[in-house]
Parts: structure tokens; sequence; C-alpha cells
């Protein structure tokens, strides 16, 4: 059983663009041009070969236009790869639904083979299984590669959410018409970025697709909908919940490996510690490679054991916690942090030594996308949090913006184009078949909708749910409220193919 | 009392990409350079004058992003004029409305002094009055000048209605902000392709106005959604209620003219009979001109005397006939043609001498747009039109396209992004909150939504209505259905206003 990639994908922008702001005192150190994401390069493919028997799919290729939005023949067109599954469809006569997922940023490969729900329920509904690419990832890259895609700012530009659900709607357009399937209803699923675009993709292209499970979507997690220190509350929520002490020792570990650094030699006795293969550089990048692992714990707090980016026990952080506290009598801070850490980056304990930073790949999809129209501001609360305290700072967030892309981001943009302030208000009365799912302890769900909006856009919220817990694979040990989440979803999904089919047969007189 | 001026702007497609193909048989005469739009420069300017003194309004200027959908900051901004009227406005403490027109493809000033209907009811909303000019029209150049902006299709390829859409939302936006009036609900309102706009924003962006008037908007005049000979059988059908003996005589007129252009001095003769001031270069540019005067006269059949383009007696249609039935026994057709399209190019009896094409301005905006996104085929019916015979062929358009524009039209993408197939059960459940008011004289009839599709999403037909009718200013000789439909109009505009305030008063408790 794997966890889902989907959740490791979204989780970048808070590494990899939010992360060096929070634990950076030095304005200088803020972005360092070294923390550009490499995770998924590193991740991904080892754990395709394996995942690649479980679900049947072929890989196609569509030609999309790279600028839908502007008329210039001068623009190339460029191969989007998508998945697909026809074994279960009903067909076109049948008005067979199709179920698509709308590829986030990364391989769409990881996210099939990671979406387990999807696959599950496809044969039962005679549904098409279809899973389109994000341009820009993957094999999916404009320019004829990936190095020139990313070649720079005007290359990047035409990387954007806007211009990826135009390429699904543009996909599907072509794909049903086709196979004379014009028909056939389009459900949408998407989880973490891939649920935002699903949710959007609802909304804005009504006539494409008939609703959208939109899984730990964070679509108010822009501006000032939400509070920004959400995201780090829950995540410090988490710890606080397994013990108070576990959390106090990490709130206050901060400065002790600061002050630890501090002494003669203290880097390197730091490096020894904590089992590092290479001797640190600075006291930061250690306090970023925590970061990252308490954050992706909040994810990842599943109640059974995963094997995500890392193999973990059930209740993981129950477990860092348990051996944060359990140390010794008379451990350091410095002790019991490693110890708990390690938890979490040697649960095997099969790890010699920690790589921090093993392959740094330069610009990265999700970078551009966050230093464009994603700006999610996320402060760390001095109180609340255990993180290192620190206030959302859109100056500095721009100026490394435009020193690493030379890009200006419009930080108001995602609203205006797709909403998110008073929701509730906007969609009472307009729209329908959306759900978003979310687990509370999910540190992402702090900028989902978590309120049914409507009777057909509806909030599902699990307690003890983690990051689209509900879009992995199903279990033996799946908990009673995740099985009976699923089936509310199968319930729901399968009303709005009825509703679909009622208004047909009603035009027809079926 | 005049004709709305935004008729002759959509109207412009029809003459100058569509009439073409219609009336010529040898493809290498269908899309003549000489035929690119020159109407909007010679008749918007004149009438201006008169009507700035009747509606009162400031000009401001607004910074835009040219590329709203691609990120490089070496896309430059443009300035986007606007119409502001605060006088009536009861402000942000009422949560007074913001009626906005959607500019379309003209000169906003224009629009403005045209569309009374929003002028008449702003006072009793206490409504603020916003006309924004839409992208690459009137003063709202990119590129510093109309020159550079048309200069080819790499500047023109921003001339799209998506990025004009989002002009609106991102003014909107920014304008409500600057006020402090975010919670002021705004009200959209457009004709013809302005009511396009107008239903395509409360679609896409339900965040940013509460409910649209869309009259006249041919949302359905795309791909094979509606049959592409309506619009000239609606014209065609306005002649033959009239006139059996008319519509003959003009659908015999054409080989009727191509006959006297073959004889010896046939054009001399001809350009003497239609009192050309110069002399024919081919029947083919007759044709076209009384191809444009029979389609506008069914855009323009209103009931009562109108000064649109031309000074024109109530049902005028009725007048042309009238004209070509009683001339003169004996009378040829020629002849008859003549008497009966001086009711049309001379009511007042004022001009000496026709000028056919007297201000050719070579690229013209509309004509871009339809040769990227605004495909809408167009055919003339072999027996039900009076028009000649001609079969939408859309190798030919994008041929003419590619050579006019070096650009290759995408006939399906207005449709996979806006909709418009089987639009009843799309929007039944989704959206709410917009008025399709057409008038069945008017030939774009044939392509607006004609029957109510939910409680909130509805049609206003008014059988005896032409090209908007119901927003031009009111008039004293108003027909009951006109004033009835007003009031309709007005009353769901009440509607939508009411139940937002209700919502927000049942969060705020006020």
């Amino acid at each position: 059983m794997e966890s889902p990639a989907v959740s490791f994908l979204l989780f970048l922008l808070i590494t990899t663009v939010l992360l060096p702001y929070l634990s950076s005192s030095e304005p200088s150190n803020v972005f360092p041009a070294n923390k550009h994401p490499r995770f998924l390069g590193k991740h991904s493919h080892p754990i395709k070969p394996k995942y690649q028997q479980q679900y049947r799919y072929e890989t196609r290729y569509f030609s999309q236009q790279l600028d839908h939005f502007s008329f210039s023949d001068d623009v190339p067109r460029f191969r989007q790869r998508y998945l697909i599954n026809n074994e279960y469809w009903a067909g076109p006569s049948r008005l067979a639904p199709i179920f698509l997922y709308c590829g986030n940023e990364g391989d769409i490969e990881w996210f099939a083979v990671n979406t387990g729900f999807l696959w599950e329920i496809a044969p039962r509904f005679g549904a098409m299984v279809l899973f389109p690419e994000h341009r820009f990832y993957g094999e999916s890259m404009p320019y004829g590669s990936r190095e020139e895609a990313y070649k720079n700012a005007t290359t990047l530009s035409y990387l954007t959410a806007e211009q990826a659900l135009a390429d699904f709607a543009v996909f599907i357009t072509e794909l049903k018409r086709n196979l004379s399937a014009e028909g056939c209803p389009v459900v949408l699923f998407g989880g973490s970025y891939g649920g935002m675009l699903a949710a959007w993709m609802r909304l804005k292209y009504p006539h494409i697709a008939i609703g959208a499970l939109a899984s730990s979507a964070p679509i108010l997690q822009f501006e000032d909908i939400v509070p920004p220190e959400t995201f780090y509350n829950i995540v410090s929520n988490s710890f606080k919940r397994e013990s108070n002490s576990c959390f106090d020792t990490i709130k206050h570990s901060w400065n002790a490996l600061t002050s630890a650094a501090q002494r003669e030699d203290g880097l390197r006795q730091l490096s020894k510690t904590f089992h590092l293969c290479r001797e640190l550089k600075s006291v930061q990048d250690l306090s970023d490679w925590l970061d990252s692992a308490y954050s992706y714990l909040g994810m990842v707090n599943y109640p059974y054991p995963t094997n995500f980016l890392m193999p973990l026990p059930g209740h993981p952080i129950r477990e860092v916690c348990r051996k944060i506290d359990n140390s010794p009598d008379g451990s350091s801070i410095v002790d019991r942090i490693f110890n708990g850490i390690s938890v979490y980056y040697n649960y095997t304990g099969d790890v010699d030594c920690f790589e921090l930073d093993d392959d740094p790949h330069g610009m990265d999809g999700w970078n551009w996308q966050a230093c464009t129209e994603m700006v999610m501001p996320m402060s760390s609360d001095r109180d609340t949090s255990m993180f290192p305290a620190y206030d959302f700072d859109y100056s500095a967030y721009q100026e490394e913006c435009r020193r690493d892309y030379q890009v200006t981001p419009r930080p108001r943009w995602i609203t205006t184009e797709f909403g998110g302030h008073d929701i509730e208000h906007v969609l009472k009365f307009f729209g329908s078949n959306i759900i978003f799912s979310n687990g509370l302890l999910d540190p992402w769900s702090g900028g989902g909708v978590l309120k049914n909006i409507s009777e057909t856009i509806v909030a599902l919220v699990a307690e003890e749910g983690a990051h689209h817990t509900d879009l992995r694979p199903s279990t033996t040990e799946d908990p009673d409220w995740l099985v009976e989440q699923r089936a509310t979803e199968i319930k729901l999904i399968e009303g709005w193919l009825d509703s679909y089919r009622q208004k047909i047969k009603a035009t027809f007189n079926m």
C-alpha cells in the first residue's frame, strides 16, 4: 500500500517556496537557489515500475495549443500525454461515464498509480478512465524538452492553471467527438492542486463535466480568505494533541539548534549528531530538513502504516512524539529531535547517513506557478505554531520571484479568476455537483471548503482524515469513517449521473 | 431618438466577413480586401457630440495586463478606457449596485450613448454606471496606437473575448477595492456581442457579478448548434411577411443584376440606375451594398421611426417593399430594387449619389475576432432565403483568414470554452440570474436563447422586437410589449438584488 504522491507535490510549495521564509532570519537567505524542488525526480521514478502492473492503461498523446487564450500561429503546439483505460467503459449507447483525473504538478503515471479510488470504482460505473497530464510536467513538455520548456519566463509563461484547464477542456471535447461519445457524462477527480483544478474545471466548464470530486483542494488558501497561520497551526496541533512536551521540545529546538551551531565546531557536531552524510554548511539547511519532515508528517498522518516517500507507521506523529518524549533521561533537545525525526527519515533503520539535498534540479514547475499565480500566503504564529515565528512578507516573496524567474507574481489573480472570497454566497445559487472532501489532520484543510454550500455543492469533512485519504487505494485497515466517506462519494456521483441521464431521457422521451 | 449602434457593430461580421461569401460565385472574390469594416469609423464619430450631452459621465483609464492568461513581464500593459457616473450611486453602506455595460467591438462612448435603458433605470436603483471599453477598440489600444496594435497577428493575438472578460473582472475587482465597495453587487448589461460577453461573464465569473441582462446575444450562433441558414431566413421572412412579390423581386434581382452587368456598357448603366458616385468595377460591389442594406433592415426593423445609420421610417421593411411593389407598371426588376433600397440609403432624399465603399480601413478588430474564435457559420438557403444561395465553406473561410491575418481560425474553441451545445441541460441546474432577451424580427435571434432554461435563467422573447430593442432609450412611441418587457427586466434585476442583500443580511444578522 502506498500513500498518495499527490500530497507530496502540492507540498513542494510549502517546502520550497514558503518554508525558507519561515525558518530564515536573514532576508538574503529566504529563497536559496538550492531549495528548488527536487522531490519529484527523486521519489517518483523508483515507485513507478511497481505500480504499473497494478492498474492497466494505455499511454497516448494529444496535440495541444500551447496558448489557448491568445491567437497567433507562431506559438507552437505540444504533445500532452494521457493515460486511458477503456475496458470497463460501457460506451456511448449506455451514456457511460468518463472518469477523468485532473493531472497536477508531476508525472501523470505517478498520480494514476496513486489514485486507487478512481480505479476501484470505475468498473461498477462502467466508466472510462482518463488521466491527462498537466502541461510542463512529466512528458508533457512544450518546446520539445524540459530544458527548453523551463528555459526562461517567456517559455514558462504558458504554465498556468487556466491553460491546464483549457487543455483538459479541449482534450475531453475532441476525445468524445472522436468516439462519438458526446453524450457521455464526464466526472472529474483530483487531489491537492489536482483537486483545485477539478473544482475550478466544474465551475468554469459546466458543459464539459457534470461534477467534480475535489479532495484536499485548498482553493481558499489565497489572499486573505483564510488566516495565513492556519497551515502551521494545524501541523502544530497534530503534534500537540499527541503530547504537549513534544510540541514544546520542537518549538524550543530551533533556538537550541542555532546555539549548538554557534559553538566552536558546532556545525560539525550537529552533522554528526544527525548522521548527515556531508558536513552542514549552515544550520538553515538542517532546519529546512526538519521543517519539511514535520509538515509532511502533518499531511501523511494516516491511521495505518503507509509507504509514501518513506515507510511510516500508522499515526506517525504519535511515533515521532513518543521518540522525542521517551528519549533517555538527560537527552538534549538536539538528541531528542534526532530521535524523533528518525521515525520519518529512517523508520526501517536502513539509512546509514542522511542527504539533506542530494538532487537539486534548478527551476521547478511548481515554483514558477507559486511565483506567478499560486501565491498562498503562509505565516507561522509566535504562540500557536511550533515552527519558527514568521509573518508572510509579500515584498520579499516578490523580490525572490523577480530574481529567480524574472517574473512578478499576481497575488490577487486567482481570486479574480476563480473567486474564493465569500464563496458560500457566490455559489449558494450558482453551480452544482462538487464534493469538497477534506481531512482535518491535513494542514491543507485550512484552505479547503469545510461547509456545505448548497444541496449539491457539499463538504465532506473527516476529523481523522489526512491529505486526500479518500483518493488512496482502499486497504483492509481502512477505518469505518473512511469506508463511509467513500460510500457517500460513490452515492453522490451516482446521483449526478442519474440526474444527468434523466434530463437526457426527458428530452428524447427515451 | 437613435437606434442602438450596437447592432451595427455585430453586424460588421455579416457584412464584411460572411456576405462576401454569400454573394460571390468566384472563390477568388469571397473575401475582398476592400470589404474590411469601415462602418464604425464612418458612422460613430459624427453621432457622438450630440449624445455626449444626453448622459453625464467621466472618462477615466485603468492600467491592464495585456495577457491575463500567460505570465511574462515582457508583455506590456495598456490603458483601458472607462466611463463612470457616480451621481446616482447610493454607496457601499447601502450595498448599492454597480451597473456595468460590457463594452463590445467599438468606441465605448458610442455604446454608452446608445444604451439608454441602463441610464434611465440607474437612478431608481441608486446604481453606479460603468462602461469599460473593449480592448483593441476605441481608445483602449495596446502598444500605444491603433496602428501598432493592429500591426500583425502577434500584436492582435491578445484581442479575444476571454481577455476582454478578464479585463472586466480585474477592472471591477480593483475598482470595488479602491472604493471599499467589495460588498456592492454588480449587474451586467450588454447587447449583441456585448450581450454575449455579459452572459459569458456571469457564467465564468459568478463571484464578480450577480446577474446579466444579455440582449440579442447570439451565443448559439457557433458550430452546428443552430442551422446556418437561420440568419438569412429571418431577414427573408421579414420581407416575405410584408409581401410575397417583394420577396420574389429581391430573390430574382441577383440574376437580373448579373445579366444587366454583362450587357454591353452594363456596369455603366447600372451605376447610373443606382445613382452611384463612381462607376462600378464589378456587380459584386453592388450586390454587397444591397445585401448589407437588407440585413441591416432586418435588424433595425423597429415599429417607429429611428435614426441609426440612416434615418428610417417605422416598419422600414414595409416601406421598402411598398416601393418595390408599387413601382410604376413596366418597371424593371433593377428599377424596383433601386426604388426599394432608396428607402434605406436615402430616406430623407438628400443624397445625390451613393458611395459604395468610401472608407476602407484595412484591418479591423471584428474581422480579426471572426478569423480566430468568432467563427459563426452562415449559409443562405436556395429556397427559403431571398439572398443568393450559399453553403458555408469553412475551407475557404480558413484560407482567407490565413491570407489576411496569417492566422488559423479555431471554429470549435468558443463552444469548448463557453459551451452552447445542449445549453438547456447544462445550465438547468447550473448558474443563475441571466436574462436572454431577443426580438424575433432580429436575424440574430436565430442564435439566441429563446426558451427559459431554469427559474433564474430566463428568455424574454418579443415577437415584434428587432435587435436589442430593449436596451434603446425609451420613447413615447414604445409599444406596450416593449414597455412591459422593460418592466419585467427591472423586476428581475430587483429580484437578484433583493436575493443578494438577503443572503448578506442573513450572514451578518443585519
